[in-house]
Parts: structure tokens; C-alpha cells; sequence
């Protein structure tokens, strides 16, 4: 009975109030958590690291509603997916299309039954008026199959794969999180085993950060530093700032490494 | 069981987290919905159209919780309402008034009878002393009778009707919602009734838009649009951007519309 | 089974739902409330006000997890804490010490025993690997004594004291609220016993304030009011406005009263 809810709202929108009458209209038992409703306007990448990253945590068969939708009432599809333990309901835009890194998709289905939907459909709340009513069908354990019909494809994104050359690695700016440490797609697990023993010679927007802290607290405030981040992955960040903001750094934007002689 | 919380505290203020407390405390069972605590502060007008948009959506029976409260500790008086089938307590200052767009009240009540509060009521937070304890005891299903007197006046606020004259339509802006997209009291289903079967010109802040669009996605990124909200108003927005900051509009602005001859 | 959340992760931060994902995985009858996502990064000092502030309020039993954690990945330790008839987790750093203002703390533990945390713990998400999936075990009723070791040490924060002289007081700012209100050490009570039946002078940031209205709504918006807070604490505010950012005060300034001779 569990459901987390993703969107690009705004924290605290009444939108997002809403969507949780219409789905507590449809099934009275659901358990909402808020997974986040500040993703960035629209910002499906964003959305879909950020899913890869934090619904692995919650419970088997918690139930995921993503609406990050900048094509709600046009003919984009929407789909319910099951990956590794967790589901998923969203709008086939790619917002899923990350979560492959953690486990594959073992259903997908397109969402077409109107049948489970408001009886009043807007044009530009599809959230409340069928993504919220589908969920709670589906916390009541009606079978996905009713509400549509089983596909084997769903939109994929392109996302970058870092590259471990000879003599230099390039990475690429995933996102951005809420304190403004930039987060990379390069885990420290890999930039070690590339480094060897070598010390890392990172360059991110014209700016050189020397070796890999393990934890904020070993340097100083104001401090630019790189370090692992919560999933594993290679963080820059300013002790006690924000390094987006002082760096002028956005997603998609570059990280170069080079072994630091010793 | 099932109550939503509408506050101007702002997000996540560790005042509505004191509400909350004082809520569980009389009532364990309380299940606890945001509505919204972003209402800017003291605006009864944003609060009153934000309630009458999203409670509709609750389930039967749902008590909605209102502290937009200026008037606290001065002589306002506090009102138990029941709308269609939702249920609010609120401060009578004019914040249930809009509610009447969508349904008569069946019933009012001045809430007065302390036994019901904190023992210690403090000057400046009767949303935490007054509200949330009386909330508790209604959800347990205590007889709102008990808690005060039945009566048949409320503050009811002037909310000014859309024209709709022979040449031109003059409406007026109702609120500004989180993603900037500007919010009117003309009903799209009114416009098109007046328009017969010409197209709209519509003007506002100096701007003009002919058209209505179904979707933000049948115009390109940044472009000034004209459609029906989510409640089924003329809204005025600006695909992926900010309507109101761009228009430098806000709310009781005058909207014009005219007949484009074709 | 009821728990709060106090962090410096940001509104809606998807960390906070990470916390929660892990917490429900090891206890999915965890029913949680957001105390606050809004503390100011590493702000100990506002962090364990609002705590003091805000837990009394949260029937018997109820257990808070606090993850305001500079230290993450260093040694500092992480504390089980019963003050009163509230149960606290923390990271040993102080944020604890503001609690005995209301109840002495009952019994002490550092928790230690990594059986009770995930499997891999991060160096920097200990919110996620450690705090999270103990509360959950601490939810469930397994004895805090299996936890870890009692201790009669927690850190302690030095709080000055308000100073009433003879012919002037000094209290010192202890937070701004989300309204921009300046919270002081000296309460309402204290102050009216000092005065005996005289006016306060109030001298802030090279303002002067005179009287204590009993409510916002005595004065017109954008005067500059003194008043007791809703915990009844000396409070400064600009009616309908934001008095620390007019002013210029932030947390540790001093504000100096004086009788004014009538």
C-alpha cells in the first residue's frame, strides 16, 4: 500500500495535494511518501537519477508515480514498469530509462483503460485525473493487465557512459543536488581502479581539485574537494557551500581526470 | 480519519510540525495530508480559491484544516463549516468563501468551547493551542455540536464575476500558481459559450494572445499562451517559463478579451 | 510506531525519501512526520532550539530522529536520548544539549552496535545507513540497551543566559523563523517580572522598539513590534513583514531593554 510520489510541482504546490485526494479517493489505504517534488521544471533527466538513486531503498512492491510529464495532453503514452523489487507509473518520456543501471525491467505495460481513469479527464492534469486513480487500482491489487496492454518497449535516453582513456578519464555532470554538490556518472570505484595507486588530477570548469576526500569534515570550509557521493558516485562540492553556484556548473557539462605524477 | 493541513507557514516550518504534534496528541489516528502551507502570508484570497480547487478531490468527509490566520489573538472567531461532503475548520475571515462556487454550506458553527483546546493557549499560535486539538476531537467523531454554537453567518469576501458585454469580456486575475502560470475567474467553458465560434483576443499587461491552446505542448518553449487550467479557468502561461514574472501581473489584475474577426 | 524528522537536507530533498525508504524497509509501520527539512546546513545551534521547541508538542513514546550531522564519517558518535516522555536519535554534537530547558534526559546511550545498521554504510549518508534503519529497530521495540552502550556523557552546547541587571537586560538572538521573526533567550514572563509595571525600551541592531504588543494585529504592517512567541519567548518582528532581514540580526546578536521611565 505503500507510493512515493515524484514531480516537477513545486514543494508544497497544491497540485500535489490534489493528485493525493484523487488517489485517497480511489483506495483510502495508500501511504504516500513524497520522494521529491522539486525536480526541475520539466527536467526528465533529472527525475531519472534521481529515481535510480533513491527508490531502490524502499520496501518490495513499493509502487513509484512519477509525473514529470512536459507532454501531458499530447500523445505521449503512459507506462507502468516493474523493475528489480519496486514499480513504477509514469509517462513514457525516458523518466524510467535510468533505472536500468540498478536492475532490468521484468514487466512493462502501456496504461490505456480509461476505465480506471476520473470520469472527467482535463487536458493538463493528467496527474490527478489518471495517474493518481490508476495507482490506486493498482495498490489494490488490480492487475496491471486490466489497465492496459503488456509492450516491450518503453522510451530509453542516451546517458553517456564515462571514458577511461590511457592517459585521461572524462565524466559528465548528472545533476545537481539541493545543497549544490555536483554529482557526476563516474563512481569512485571505477575512478580507482583507473587510478591504480595514482592520485586524481580532476578539472571541472576551469578549476583543479588534487586527490579524494572520503568525507566533507577533512577539509576546511569554502574548500572545493571531490569525494564519493551517497550511491558511489564522484561528487565535487565545496565544504560548507555550493559548488554548482560558485563553479557556474550545470548537468550535462564536463569532467576531465588525468593521474597526478607523485 | 482523513485530515489536510493549508497553513501560510511556510514549507516545512517547524510550526506546522508543532501543529502536527498537537494534532497526533489528541487524535493518534489523525492521517495527516499538506494541502499546502505555501499560501503567502495573510493571503485569504489565494487560500479561499486554493481550497475550493483541491478539497473537492478528497474523499467524503475529509476535514480540511485552515490556519491563514492574521486575525489570531484579536477578536475573530473560528468556523466549523461543512461544504458538499468535505468538512473545514478555519478562521471566519472570509477564507471558506470561495467554497460556495462549487457547493452551498450545509452546515456552520462558531467553534467556542475551550474544553476542547490546550490548557494553555498562547496569544499567536491557536493553530497549534486551538485548532489542531479541536481537529483531533472531531476526527474522533465528537459531535461538532458540542464544540459550539450553531449559526448562520460566516465573512463572506466580494469576489468580483467575470463580464462577459457584447464587444469585449473582462476578467480578473484569481491567484498566481507555483509554476507562475496566471490563474483567471473566466471559465474556459463561459469564454467559449460567449466567443460562439470566433477566435480570442485576449490582452493582458499590455500583451495580447490570440488563440486557446488544449496544451502547453502545442507551442514552442517560451511563447505567451492562453488555455484551460486544470479547474477548467482561463489560465494565461508561457510554455516552460514564468508568466507572472515575465508580465509582471498579479492577482485582481484586469484581463481583456475580444472577438479576433476572422 | 510515530517518528519526526529533523535534517538539514532541504525541502523535499530526495534524501529525505532515501531516509525514509530505508527506515520503512526495516520497519514498514513506521507513520512519519516531517518535523523540519529547513534547518540551515550544519546548524546545530538552530536545529536543537527547534527541537526543544517543537517535540513537546508529539504524544508520550514518540521517537525523533535528528540528522543535523557536520561530522558524518568522522569519529563523532551517535546518541539514543530519553528526555522526558520523548525519545530522541542523534549524532552526538550537541544537538541535544537545548532539551534540557524543558525535562532532564532520563537515560543516555551511544549507539554502536552496526548488527542494527545496512549492510554497506557510505561515508557520507549515515541519515540513510545508520540513523534510518535503527529508529526502524527502535520503532519495532527492540531495547535500546541492545544498541549500544548507557553513557552519563552527551556534548553539551554552551547557551548563554538572558542578564537582568539592575537598570538594563541583554538577551541574545537564538534563531530567525521562517517569517523572518527574531527569536530571543529571554522569555515574555521573566521580562514582565524584570519591568515590574514599567514599558519596555527595546534596543535592537540600532533600533528602538517601546512596549510588548500581545499580537501581530495591534500595530500596522511594517512597524517594528516586540511580543511574546508562541513559546512564550521575547520576539521581534515587522508586522506583515521580515524583521531580520530589515534589520540586519542573525543568531547570537544582542538585544539590549532598558526600563522607560513613564
Amino acid at each position: 500500500m505503500l507510493i512515493t510520489l515524484t514531480t516537477d510541482f513545486g514543494v508544497s504546490s497544491p497540485y500535489v495535494a490534489a493528485m493525493k485526494g484523487s488517489l485517497l479517493s480511489t483506495n483510502a489505504h495508500a501511504r504516500i511518501v513524497d520522494l521529491t517534488h522539486s525536480i526541475a521544471p520539466q527536467n526528465i533527466r533529472q527525475a531519472a537519477v534521481v529515481l535510480a538513486d533513491v527508490t531502490p531503498f524502499f520496501p518490495q512492491g513499493t509502487l513509484h508515480l512519477v509525473v514529470v510529464d512536459p507532454g501531458v495532453g499530447t500523445e505521449r503514452e503512459i507506462i507502468y514498469a516493474e523493475f528489480g523489487e519496486q514499480r513504477y507509473l509514469a509517462p513514457d518520456n525516458g523518466v524510467l530509462s535510468y533505472l536500468v543501471r540498478y536492475s532490468r525491467p521484468n514487466f512493462l505495460l502501456k496504461v490505456t483503460e480509461s476505465r480506471y481513469w476520473r470520469t472527467a479527464v482535463s487536458n493538463t492534469f493528467h496527474g490527478r485525473d489518471i495517474f493518481a486513480p490508476v495507482a490506486g487500482h493498482l495498490l489494490a491489487d488490480t492487475s496491471p493487465n486490466e489497465m492496459g496492454r503488456v509492450t516491450n518497449q518503453m522510451i530509453w535516453l542516451d546517458w553517456p557512459e564515462p571514458h577511461l582513456g590511457t592517459d585521461s578519464a572524462t565524466a559528465e555532470v548528472l545533476y545537481i543536488d539541493s545543497f549544490g554538490n555536483v554529482i557526476t556518472n563516474l563512481t569512485t570505484a571505477m575512478l580507482r581502479g583507473w587510478l591504480s595507486s595514482a592520485e586524481p588530477l580532476i578539472r571541472i570548469a576551469g578549476r583543479e581539485i588534487t586527490g579524494l576526500q572520503t568525507t566533507y569534515g577533512q577539509r576546511g570550509a569554502g574548500e572545493l574537494i571531490a569525494l564519493g557521493d551517497s550511491q558511489g558516485r564522484l561528487e565535487i562540492a565545496v565544504v560548507n557551500g555550493n559548488a554548482a553556484a560558485q563553479l557556474g556548473v550545470e548537468a550535462g557539462d564536463s569532467v576531465q581526470i588525468t593521474r597526478k605524477s607523485l
